[in-house]
């Protein structure tokens, strides 16, 4: 009997081997509980038919206890995959309520009572279809993989008396046609964000609807717009007590740290921590910028697999790890468009800045962003990589090589450190290794190269304005 | 690609269909990277050769990322599972200073230098056996089941120089043959705690060895002596952030609540944060002890599959889930043998406590002793169940039954209440389901009858009485 819970499913990047992936278009992350048979892109699929039903016995919660736990009828029958990802973040999610207010607001802004069709992609239980549907949308399409999932999103609609408006499909947005809709959606709405802000493919799912032509990019608002993800070296004595271990009392245990693991992004909530119970300090002057993203005109092949990045420290100070985070943000319609009391109602939903006097509905992990709101961080948090700045040298054979210690990377007030950026072919993930300190001519050169290489952003921009 | 690092391994229960378990004696937990085939039962196994290398290769670290991302010499032919069990837990585990120094110190009270045998099962990177070897041992037999963790702990061995003293044994103990030994141990000590006292089977462990006469009952010293299983109703509304969801402005979301999971105890390290990290109340009068276990005496058939446990509550509240956690103890030899000195290091170390006058090394999972411990918290943490005291009632049908909604327990100051205790067989967890609140004449009866209702330590010993 497992009371384990495995580490979060949504909020995971899929896994070459064990994870599952979308056959179609290198997509990297599938959702839990989907699954993408052949022979539903040979022959049209029914997403309005309860189908999928048959497996619900053999994955029963109930089978994962002795027979004499208790296991309440409410219970007992439902598809244990079901349980565990509605416990796992489900609950979390819901009761974030900035992430809800930030969506209500993009959805009141973008919804004109009786005339707007919205498409969801990734609807979960379907609280962001229902909240269009209560703003006046004429009609709510709500797509969602996991049949489970749209089950429940199912009976949430009834309960709200929103059948009316809100259909739930289950299938994946990929297989969506447009004679499943009732029309060019006015609105695109989605949160497919994992604790990185392509961990779960959002941007391969949009274009996917995009260029299908399932929307109209003239005429469909993409909500959110954009997104960009963040990160920044920070320095934690109290992370090192979990990620490195030296000696105790007279005896030497350095052995056991060649085995650090300083190439996996983890998660915090992986580790177990909330960022705020583990104190450390961020040695960046400014956060690096490794993607933006534009949800309306990004795409795939904008981003290079791999690049260089730069990174000048504020303070002297040991670098263990790579923080990361990702901020999602929305343009308000220009003042006079939008009510100051609503922009009021926003601030005090913490869904909207105030940046450089231009008005932004705002999501974000940012740790100072998830520190009083435990939902956020119990569904993202943050991502750390630990930083090692040994350079390896070829050894004559593979036990020299192996015998190197990694080591972290300390840092000079006003110094520039050079790092080179990995992005995976499916962009779900990333990884930072360190290259060199960047002497000061570089550093002089580095500034007049600067558009070209110190962030992808730039790197996308060079690229297509070559286009 | 998996940046995704799942649950812990090490502190995680075995689970009937996906974890392993052991094939003999119905133990719960086998030990990640150990394997027990039926040969190795068959034919005796030389635990002194290297063997159980060939799958290196197939599980090399550096195959979990594309071949553009950088992996160090040192971590790519490494199997991935020793890499992940060191970053998820071992790095933690070596470097809980207060956990080091109460093995020490029971180490020291029990070896006396040149006469001592330690056996050490679980060695995993063999710390606390080269601790022995340090005190002086005579010998050291260090056994340990995963091929990749005793490699890890020869290097350590041989980097300390004490090869001559410790030797590590790549076998499960339940292997583990007299012949395998230089003498019978003067000690046995081990550290096969989970989050719960016996989530990795630690007494069976433990049993095995007493029983096949490996160890003499009246020779050999375990250490530590006992544990017990504590557990506390608490009321925490940052828990119902993400155990229940209710609503967001006027759209009902209480179906989503049907699906709270109020059966699976679950660990904090699970959940993804330290309980310090999430504001509590603890509701009971006393912490209710599920488990007392003696590891020289103690028996699995000592422990009820079911057994009624009951709390009274201090204070007003609504008990959303019963923590976990337990303290390990040993006995501080009498005063006149344990120097002045030893014990103030002890206490300087966090390892003892003074208990009715009486010394005792100690060590626990306690919120208290792991608040200012982050490794101990990212080792064990402690385990939440669900609390749902909604009386289910039997429905016409399945769907009438389902749509009955699980309740949190509001407790009454002073009142007093009854939980059946339900324990799997390989007594790895356990759950906790509410009967009744007590009535004031079920009181008194239950006052008469207190010794033998009211722990399970009470329904050992009345067994044991009657024996």
């Amino acid at each position: 009997m497992p009371p384990k819970r495995p580490a979060p499913k949504k909020k995971s990047a899929a896994s070459a081997s064990g994870g599952a992936s979308h056959p179609q278009n290198n997509i990297g992350f599938l959702p839990p509980g989907a699954s993408h048979p052949l022979s539903r892109k040979q022959q049209h699929h029914d997403p309005h038919q309860d189908d999928h039903g048959g497996h619900h016995q053999q994955d029963a919660f109930e089978n994962r206890f002795e027979l004499h736990f208790p296991v309440p009828a409410r219970l007992r029958h439902v598809p244990n995959s079901l349980v565990e990802a509605v416990n796992d973040f489900h609950f979390a999610m819901m009761n974030d309520h900035p992430r809800n207010a930030f969506y209500y607001h993009l959805l009141k802004q973008h919804i004109v009572p009786g005339e707007t069709g919205v498409l969801e992609i990734g609807a979960g239980s379907g609280l962001l279809s229902m909240m269009a549907a209560r703003l006046g949308a004429k009609w709510v399409v709500a797509v969602e993989g996991s049949y489970e999932m749209a089950q429940l999103a199912k009976r949430n609609v009834k309960q709200n008396q929103l059948e009316g408006t809100v259909t739930v499909l289950h299938m994946l947005s990929t297989d969506l046609q447009k004679r499943d809709l009732p029309g060019t959606p006015d609105v695109l709405v989605s949160e497919i964000f994992g604790t990185l802000l392509l961990g779960e493919s959002a941007l391969d799912y949009i274009v996917d609807v995009r260029q299908r032509g399932i929307i109209d990019p003239h005429k469909t608002a993409i909500l959110p717009q954009r997104g960009v993800q963040y990160a920044v070296p920070v320095h934690s004595d109290t992370l090192s007590q979990i990620t490195t271990v030296q000696s105790w009392r007279d005896l030497n245990l350095s052995q056991v740290t060649r085995l650090q693991d300083s190439c996996s992004v983890v998660f915090t909530k992986q580790y177990g921590f909330r960022l705020s119970s583990m104190p450390y300090t961020c040695l960046a002057t400014a956060p690096v910028e490794l993607l933006r993203v534009d949800f309306s005109t990004s795409r795939p092949q904008d981003y290079k697999k791999q690049f260089p990045v730069r990174v000048t420290a504020r303070e002297d100070g040991t670098a263990q790890a790579w923080m990361l985070y990702w901020v999602a943000e929305h343009d308000v319609l220009p003042p006079a468009a939008a009510a100051a009391e609503t922009l009021e109602e926003a601030a005090k939903d913490r869904a909207l800045i105030v940046d450089e006097a231009r008005h932004v509905y705002y999501m974000s992990t940012k740790p100072e962003d998830t520190r009083d709101n435990f939902p956020r961080d119990m569904q993202w948090g943050q991502a750390l990589q630990l930083i090692d700045c040994t350079q390896y040298k070829q050894g004559k054979n593979k036990a020299e090589e192996g015998v190197q210690m990694p080591s972290y990377l300390p840092m000079e007030k006003g110094a520039t450190y050079e790092f080179n950026c990995s992005l995976s072919q499916d962009r779900v993930v990333m990884h930072l290794q360190y290259k060199k300190k960047v002497e000061e001519d570089d550093g002089k050169k580095a500034q007049k190269a600067a558009a070209a290489t110190t962030t992808a952003e730039a790197a996308v921009e060079e690229k297509e304005a070559k286009e």
